[in-house]
């Protein structure tokens, strides 16, 4: 990663002030590299852009819940009351609580969801942290299969087998490494192209686990993130569109046809994400015709609300020449 | 900055997960270079590094004020109480009032203070910005001069044109574009080097305004931060030593001896700075003997308490070996 290319510069008052590197891969409905941009095969971490996948090998080990509740399965959810709440419902109906989460306790990410509970909650709680959906549902499933519940995030427990399996099918490539994801949940490594390459199967599945995930999410948008998230705004902006986030600047998605996106900033920006989707969508020609819509994924697409100065934005984020050049070949 | 080298590498159970990419200087007493590695020559915009030299500036325009007033002056504090009450104490005796400050009102960053303020203020104010205290400053000085304080923020105000001739006497270097801060005052941009060799001044300055304003930052390391901060921390751990932080990646710090460093992490990361720094003062010779500070320095440079995973620390922040080869040279 010490090697990849500038994907996004930070334009204050007219100069470049920073820059962020990293690498990006766009793959074809059947699977094949339509654009590389940076060193797009080697192991990173997915992060939360996997929970889909992890949602899919959940259904393969016998989950059994509704649309909404897989969709917050894949959710890195704002921890608003509406997702707050699914959570502990969906542990209750396996007969768990809260307790039984092995997430962190935290306020939630929503800065009006957070100054509320930090006002009238008593402290931090598992169920607001934004894998809470993954968590409950990895615990149900255990529930439904009658497999412990006790180190449910343990990278040897039947579950967590079961889940690196569907994710390796997936992806189509072997796991390259297992390590610990910021909530506790084991994490897999696996390329980026892996990545898009398994969001094209999510979307170009014609019925199964795969597709059940993938319609899920893109029902329900605001449970997979929440109000004003980049995932929320852009499925509800681009029809058919499946967006996943992932920490450490991690993104990808997938067009109804199965053309596929997946980006990591090598610093793990959160604010140099947006920028590269949207060129990626304008590059493919799915930028939305509905002028609100359009308006909307524009705005992210330069980084609108970042870049201020006394209160007032004073520049913008753009996506470097090289990799316009690159999305648009 | 697209061709900056890796500076820094997240380490996340035991595999490289994200990189930062930026350029470290560091300058000898007398202001010539003893390590550039990447593009230290270029202009940069130094942020809120650049606030000691503002503050001999301030002094220059007349600014007549104790030394933990000017401490707060130089400040990117956390809007903890004492912060908060000093720049109101300091607005109050030059007669005005926090609406004088052209800065944005916020809640405090330090999250304690933010979250006591959300639980009982009846909403964000300006003296807990960060910058409160330069601009609080920056007015007291129009009043001590008798000019206008309305328009004080501007390029064009007496104050400002002054403060820009001091920071490019202390960096050595004309000025090679205005922006706009974060806060709303002027943002200067000169290169790397002057960074550093204007933060050599101010510590081998015999006496006056320059000299001033490094003792009073000295004196009192927590008003120019405040509880847990980096700045803070260094300079109560390493004695003599003059540190401050800037947005976007920045960062300056200089030795007694007139030994100072410069960096600036291209992508803007904050977590990326304390590794390199210290770093450095290892390369210098300029680790504390004291154990109990020596921890709490070698804490920050591995990052400790940055990557975890289910509450846990699960990585750590490494400096890369080509920044330690170019250090130790």
């Amino acid at each position: 990663m010490t090697d990849a290319p500038p994907l996004v510069e930070l334009v204050r008052s007219g100069f470049v002030e920073s820059v962020h590197h990293g690498a990006v891969v766009v793959v074809r409905p059947d699977g094949s590299v339509r654009t590389a941009f940076g060193d797009v095969e080697r192991p990173f971490f997915p992060r939360s852009s996997c929970k889909p996948l992890q949602a899919v090998g959940l259904l393969e080990s016998g989950l059994d819940v509704g649309s909404a509740d897989l969709a917050l399965a894949c959710a890195s959810h704002n921890g608003e009351p509406g997702h707050v709440e699914r959570a502990l419902a969906l542990l209750a109906s396996a007969g768990l609580g809260e307790s039984d989460l092995h997430c962190p306790a935290v306020y939630p990410m929503y800065e009006p969801a957070r100054a509320e509970a930090i006002r009238t909650w008593p402290g931090e709680r598992r169920a607001a942290m934004n894998c809470s959906g993954k968590h409950a549902a990895m615990l149900a499933a255990c529930v439904r299969r009658g497999w412990p519940t006790r180190g449910y995030h343990d990278p040897g427990h039947e579950l967590q087998l079961t889940i690196a399996d569907t994710v390796e099918k997936l992806t189509g490539e072997p796991i390259a490494a297992t390590a610990v994801d910021g909530c506790g949940a084991p994490l897999f490594a696996f390329s980026l192209t892996g990545l898009a390459r398994s969001f094209s199967r999510l979307v170009t599945a014609q019925d199964g686990p795969a597709r059940r995930v993938a319609d899920a999410m893109r029902a329900d948008p605001w449970l997979v993130a929440g109000t004003g998230r980049d995932d929320t705004l852009l499925m509800r902006a681009v029809p058919g569109l499946l967006s996943k986030v992932g920490a450490e600047g991690v993104h990808a998605m997938a067009l109804p046809d199965g053309t596929a996106v997946a980006l990591k900033l090598a610093d793990g920006a959160t604010r140099g994400r947006a920028p590269v989707l949207v060129a990626a969508l304008r590059a493919l020609g799915a930028l939305p015709d509905n002028p609100a819509a359009l308006s909307v994924v524009e705005g992210l697409g330069r980084g609108a609300g970042v870049v201020l100065g006394g209160g007032r934005e004073v520049g913008e984020l753009r996506v470097t020449g090289e990799c316009l050049a690159a999305l648009a070949s």
